[in-house]
């Protein structure tokens, strides 16, 4: 009956995200002849034939990744295809398939599940990907979203985030900053919207920002622009928490340095 | 100003999980050629190329699908995978690699997920698949993981729900109903131990039931004793809500009734 009251606990902000996915992923061997790419990029790489298959998973929670008190459900589940599917084309691969997993607690009705779907249906039509597969079930708060995002490419096609080299020129396939100001009207709005709710929230004016934050779109067309300019990237990387983050993991993994002009972003 | 209090709100337990899934989906389309088989079996069929890449998820919710009460973190993380590679072994596949995706509330110190992913790293080991990727992130609430699972088989090997035909043999690959009396016991033995915490549990009699319920293996040797007898199944399920559930699934796929001995499971 005698406990070891002082187990030693590690909280987990300790290390950080990456800290953490270091520390958990460290034991993983590979073993499987297809699997070509592993953990450690924006997707992982599969062989099972002439074509190969790249694969990006995500999991967005209710309160952590976004707020439903001003992110429309048909918008929610737009992005979050978007996100993935992003992940692949940061591989130069074309985006095919996904599966969609969603966890939703009892407040949530049919109708807001429709909602949420017809957001994920619409992406899935315009950027061309099946959803063949996914889970359904309940959760004990708020609403849970599972995203797995599958694409093709040729071998020789694929670019990686470590292959950049010395003398390499950096570029950004689009503007940057955009999406984080929009969350921040956003969260003004909501904060000016709880004090008094017959305040209207005016967002005129950055309908662009705002945009760009509740509906993001994935850049597909970059793969087919590399394509046309005859262009092999050395190495590519999905922005999402920020381009000096992204710029350290791409730096890191390719074992450079770089330098960034603030005034050419 | 005006607002439409009496916008209808339908109640997801009034459809059941798979009528709502029905519902849900009956708007995906499929255009991607190397999609062979979508929505509605154990995983997802794929085409890149001479193997076929069969793809299955599953989204585990704490106090929903696991109760930590009584099931050890490690054996946790085996049985996730575990479960996502029996849907792979349910198409007459090998499991080759999975994703996996954790969110966890801030009562999760880091030594509980070391453990959850011990039990994982140890199933990935066993069943000799590879985890190639897979998002780490903070819940509001409980824990909940996202596990993904590729396998790989030849065309001509693999079987769906809705192949079977009249005066086929229906056949079970193992025993059915100990992991459900084995949570039957560990739920009786939660609640004698919620009245008196002195109580400890008595188990001992239950080891094999319990050992189904926490340590389920996935029959990864069916495709391998089917090779072996030259057998290939006109249809096969993996059980996982119990038989006559499953039952129904592969009749209604198949168009098939069915009569079930009770005296021969």
């Amino acid at each position: 009956m005698l406990e070891n009251k002082d187990q030693s606990r590690t909280s987990l902000s300790q290390l950080g995200e990456f800290g953490l996915i270091e520390h958990l992923t460290k034991n993983f061997t590979i073993s499987q002849e297809s699997t070509l790419k592993s953990i450690g990029d924006d997707a992982a790489v599969l062989n099972f034939g002439d074509k190969k298959a790249v694969i990006s998973t995500d999991l967005l929670v209710e309160g952590v990744h976004f707020d439903l008190a001003y992110m429309p459900l048909k918008h929610l589940g737009y992005k979050a295809v978007v996100a993935n599917i992003s992940d692949i084309c940061a591989m130069n691969a074309t985006p095919t398939q996904i599966t969609v997993s969603v966890a939703v607690s009892n407040r949530f009705p049919l109708e807001a599940l429709e909602e949420l779907f017809e957001g994920i249906t619409l992406a899935s039509k315009i950027y061309n990907v099946d959803v063949i597969g996914g889970d359904t079930t309940s959760s004990q708060k708020g609403l849970i979203i599972s995203i797995t995002a599958i694409g093709e490419a040729n071998l020789e096609d694929i670019v990686y985030r470590n292959g950049a080299k010395e003398n390499d020129l950096l570029v950004v396939s689009g503007d940057i900053g955009a999406a984080y100001m929009g969350l921040q009207v956003l969260e003004r709005e909501k904060q000016v919207f709880q004090v008094n709710p017959n305040n209207q929230p005016v967002l005129d004016d950055y309908t662009y920002l705002i945009e760009r934050q509740l509906k993001p779109e994935a850049r597909t067309d970059i793969k087919e622009l590399l394509a046309k300019l005859e262009v092999k990237p050395t190495a590519m990387i999905d922005i999402s928490d920020g381009l000096s983050s992204e710029i350290l993991h791409l730096c890191k993994q390719s074992n450079v340095g770089c330098n960034l002009y603030e005034e050419k972003i």
